[in-house]
């Protein structure tokens, strides 16, 4: 590893100073760049993969791993929280009496790897090349992560002292819905009371000029399968006299839009809102071409609910997407089988105004109606479940948010939606009464959830030193 | 193994006495019963598995037996044919100057085994069990073949004679699509020259009475891709603004029949024959029940193209038929993605009227027209392929056939159709300008292609007793 040309990056034109008090810990910081590149590519070399049973001894090792480094970050009352799932990683500093109390969240799980072969470095050996390091889980989410503590360290050792107090909660099953979270949150209510949260989670929009976002789709998952003939049969013998279950799985995944794009669940829509002339001329200000896009990705074109753009179709409209499906001979060459199953994976993404719960509902009824009689079908819900969530308008979290990132960066940051869920945002909302920022350093086009996940390393630099200016401007707002 | 409890069957009522000129070779036969079992058990202990390169020495050890097995039975020229892929073996008897000659067409290649787990016991140490054989290939195809050779033996050691000439020949690639027969046949065409075939493959339709396969389907194979953005994104932030290539590969897939289950593809029908009222009424008279069909296949009911009966769909409609269709994420728990790539395989059964070419071509087309601006399709022809087949009405082999097993059956025997295809027929008709008889012993309900694959013992010696009265039968047609 050489982080040589990685190091610290120069101010932004039109930057504000950096505050007094902040001054010696970012000198450390700088000092400490590529140890802190170092310590990330140590923790992003544990396949912590919360999804994969088989990975559960790496799940432990990285929890353990964050422990360590809380406390060597010198902060108080670090501890496993167990929970009936993966461990949270806990840790505080409450030094500031009279300040607020600030909830930190992020999360040390990832995605699964697969498919292997689609990587082009080893995915639990971070590589840097460039001004990039390659693995997974780099940008989401153990960089973003892990730079909160790197910060929290530095300003501790260069001034014993922190401008609000924290509480870290690092929790370890964010990629499969954070099941336990909300039980977790709710017993350790107490220990947990904040007045508002950050959250490394969550990634802007662009590289090229800050971001807040400042609302995030909901989600709502279902599995199901399709069962026809109790064994695989010889397609040439029985075709045409038995309801093949993978044409039937298609015909249901078909039915769920209409020729314009139109999700035709039935009640689907009720609740949502129409996105408002302002929002929608704001969302064509946004330096954003469908040209570009499409380029980026790879895809033929743009496609999706007829009437909406580009973005407000990722931001603001809700979606039904099939995440797997598949049944029947998938090898080499051909097997002339008429299957016994098929299987499909369904996420929703919910915007204000839907409920995962009676959004998995209508379409399990949608489902269920429309399964022909030649087939039997089996709904399996997940808990895999998150509500849409919006950081008020005016909120004081927006505000300072929002200019820190225009000290830092020289410019105001553009306010953008996200068109993918952080489940805990409803979590804290509802179980603690807190609002929540997303101050994350990821970038969304960093292949999270991909091959080839990438974190680009100025920004963890960025990150910290962002970090000590909110936490400093959040520190004495009041004061 | 004891074989006491499966000896020669009693005649049945009604049969028709033996021609004299064969008595001596069936007693023979029945003195023969156990070790005629005990050759078949032996032939298929080896596991002739063409489709696995690992069974290499098999598919060699497999042809070796035959060609030992044809020199016993006192054959003449008998040789492996090489070819390109596993070789077939050969063996004449042409002592009958002025009669017709048959080519016997025969398989000694099997399916694979697996799923393993799935088997009650070994597939590959035949085992008999009452008045079955069980293991691979017993059924499809070495019993039937080993039959016919058995019965040229039999009536060789007993008259030294037998009423025709007869050309053996027995391929090693009959499961993996026959890739080099026509190339084989074309080549040895003059030592093949014969009046017709008789084939060993095939199966009659019921244990319960005497059937003769008239028809059978013919196939065309496409798999085809459809991709969307070059790699697999997350459906949270990119769902709803880029096509999903598995919602458009089933709406594909949904696209191909219509809420009547007939096919939408443009020209697929054309040239199908509607059944004449002659023919459904035959149908309806077969002792076949849909509530006993369906509860032998474990599905929920039958279904298929309105207006027809399941007989008739599987018999004398053509299909299309998905055989594997996958995507996306596909393992444990939920991955929220929006997957690049989805895959399609399809095959079709084609009825007389079609061709596999054409109907490829038109499946193709119909693809092409409806995938949509947001994904690419990408076509991958297949060249396994077969030609429909129906043995003519009033051909000389139906007729002989026929009365053959009415004969031996003491009932005519119901004609019936065949949903699955057997390339060589087309082969035979095409190179050599023959037409082909199938005329198996084995049941279609003996698990063939699947685990527990068995043969009925009894029908080991009803079949060389038949193919004794159809080759007598054949052999004194014009004199």
């Amino acid at each position: 590893m050489s982080a040589g040309t990685t190091g610290w990056p120069a101010p932004r034109p039109g930057a504000a100073p950096l505050p007094a008090a902040l001054e010696a810990a970012v000198s450390l910081l700088r000092n400490r760049a590529d140890a802190s590149l170092a310590e990330l590519i140590d923790f992003a070399g544990i396949p912590s993969v919360s999804a994969q049973t088989a990975h559960a001894p790496d799940m432990a090792r990285a929890a353990a791993w964050l422990v360590a480094r809380l406390e060597r970050a010198g902060l108080q009352d670090v501890a496993l929280w167990i929970t009936a799932g993966h461990p949270a990683v806990y840790g505080e500093w409450l030094g500031a009496p009279g300040a607020p109390t600030a909830l930190v969240y992020g999360h040390y799980d990832v995605q699964p790897p697969e498919p292997l072969e689609r990587w082009s470095t080893p995915p639990f050996t971070p590589t840097v090349i460039g001004e990039r390091v390659y693995g997974r889980g780099v940008s989401d989410d153990k960089g973003p992560l892990l730079l909160t503590v790197q910060a929290a360290d530095a300003l501790l050792s260069a001034t014993g002292t922190l401008p609000l107090n924290v509480k870290f909660l690092f929790e370890g099953e964010e990629e499969v819905g954070s099941a336990h979270l909300p039980e977790l949150v709710a017993q350790r209510a107490a220990e947990l009371r904040a007045d508002f949260v950050i959250s490394a989670d969550g990634g802007m929009w662009s590289a090229e000029f800050p971001s807040l976002t400042v609302s995030g789709r909901g989600l709502a998952a279902l599995e199901f399968s399709v069962y026809g003939p109790a064994r695989d049969l010889h397609s040439g013998r029985h075709g045409g006299a038995l309801h093949n279950p993978l044409h039937a799985a298609a015909a249901l995944v078909a039915g769920l839009h209409d020729d314009h794009g139109r999700v035709t669940i039935e009640g689907f829509y009720d609740g949502v809102q129409e996105l408002s002339a302002e929002q929608r001329a704001g969302l064509t200000r946004l330096p954003f071409s469908d040209t570009e896009y499409v380029a980026q990705t790879g895809a033929p074109a743009a496609y999706g609910e007829a009437g909406y753009s580009t973005l407000e179709r990722q931001w603001h409209r809700p979606t039904v997407e099939v995440n797997g499906l598949w049944g029947g001979y998938t090898g080499e060459g051909s097997k002339t089988v008429l299957p016994a199953e098929a299987h499909v994976k369904l996420t929703c993404r919910l915007v204000p105004g839907q409920h995962p719960e009676t959004i998995a509902a209508l379409l399990a009824e949608h489902l269920r109606t429309h399964t022909p009689p030649g087939v039997r079908l089996e709904l399996r819900p997940s808990d895999h479940a998150a509500g849409p969530y919006a950081l008020p308008d005016g909120h004081p979290l927006r505000g300072a948010a929002g200019q820190v990132l225009h000290d830092l960066y020289g410019t105001a940051p553009v306010e953008v939606g996200m068109g993918g869920s952080i489940p805990i945002l409803e979590t804290f909302k509802d179980v603690l009464g807190l609002d929540t920022v997303l101050f994350s350093f990821a970038v969304g086009d960093e292949n999270i959830h991909a091959p080839d996940e990438f974190f680009r390393i100025p920004r963890l630099y960025e990150g910290q030193e962002a970090w000590l200016r909110l936490w400093w401007a959040l520190g004495h707002a009041d004061g």
